[in-house]
């Protein structure tokens, strides 16, 4: 068995690879990290960023490749997605986007617009930030109008719901999502009934 | 055969699919966009952007999923890696750093600043231009530091090479590449050099 280890921020993006990893049934470790990285995370990951994943002395950053790699540490249950298969390109599909417009130019805007211009002017931040709530509901708005049912792919858990719960987790600091947003907090509500996801929320103290 | 077919625009992040076409040998039309997409791309995606991939019926979009689409096309060829390998995780964190730290929140935020916010001053759209550089440029150092050789992962040719060449042509617009970013300009000559890559360029008239 390989040593695996998650270091991630309590209800950071890395939540999505942490309830993969109790999903698999691999043992692993996790180091709770500090706003900024700590020394060992720096030293790992120059983008000083959560999450990162050691297989032994193998070091794996982005979100979406650790999950790949925490999927194939159990291959049978297929959480990306059969290789090969269009469900696992539907997965990805998923993934990218929520890595690029959800999170990204979306709560990456939105919560640290300060990080994204020159400008030390608050009204500069604000309206950074105002531009990021429109485009994350849209964005928001495609989740919804894209979801058929409780997964986002076929008609069964995989990498993609996870990493969605974690997006919804944040827009309930903006929206009331289940009134507003009703298939995703159907979804959302199926990824937080799984045991995999009690336990993890629990392990980041949420 | 499926009937593949590539909604493109000129030198836009859907070269990268187009080369990855090109080095599959499968047969595939093309469409060449417009600003803002044409009637027929928004139907497809009402994200309204390049690249869309349609195989048969089946409507892909998100540049990652439609790499690894188009990398099954082919199996044998491993363009995104061999499924399940070490490698394949390695071609997936070039991809999603690309996605994320390359495209969106940097080419993107520089080449479409007034996108980001809701002022309509053009002072804002500079500072989020001047910032967005920035970003990038932390970005391409890290590309340049990751880098060991013409390839950006192993010693062959992957998707993660043809989506790293894309952004150095964008990068081009802002700095003097190859004295900047030697080790990224060596690969970025190692893909122009294939064959792909030459026609790709060709028929998409650069």
């Amino acid at each position: 068995m390989s040593n695996v280890k998650l270091y991630y921020f309590p209800g950071a993006c890395s939540l999505a690879p942490h309830i993969l990893l109790l999903e698999t049934g691999h043992a692993f470790t996790t180091k709770q990290e500090v706003r900024g990285g700590s020394d060992e995370l720096r030293a790992l990951n120059p983008k000083a960023k959560v999450p990162v994943l050691t297989i032994d002395d193998t070091v794996i950053t982005e979100n979406i490749a650790i999950q790949t790699a925490i999927s194939n540490l159990a291959p049978e249950k297929n959480l990306l997605g059969a290789p090969g298969s269009l469900e696992s390109v539907r997965v990805l599909e998923w993934l990218a986007f929520l890595a690029t417009s959800v999170h990204a130019t979306g709560f990456g805007l939105y919560f640290r617009p300060f990080r994204f211009t020159t400008s030390s002017d608050e009204k500069a931040h604000e309206e950074i930030k105002v531009r990021a709530k429109e485009l994350l509901k849209d964005a928001f708005d495609l989740v919804e109008e894209k979801l058929t049912g409780v997964h986002a792919v076929g008609d069964r858990f995989t990498a993609a719901d996870a990493y969605l719960y974690v997006f919804y987790r944040w827009g309930s600091a903006i929206w009331d999502m289940e009134a507003t947003f009703p298939k995703y907090a159907a979804l959302a509500a199926a990824v937080q009934a799984r045991e995999s996801t009690i336990k993890a929320l629990k392990d980041e103290g949420l």
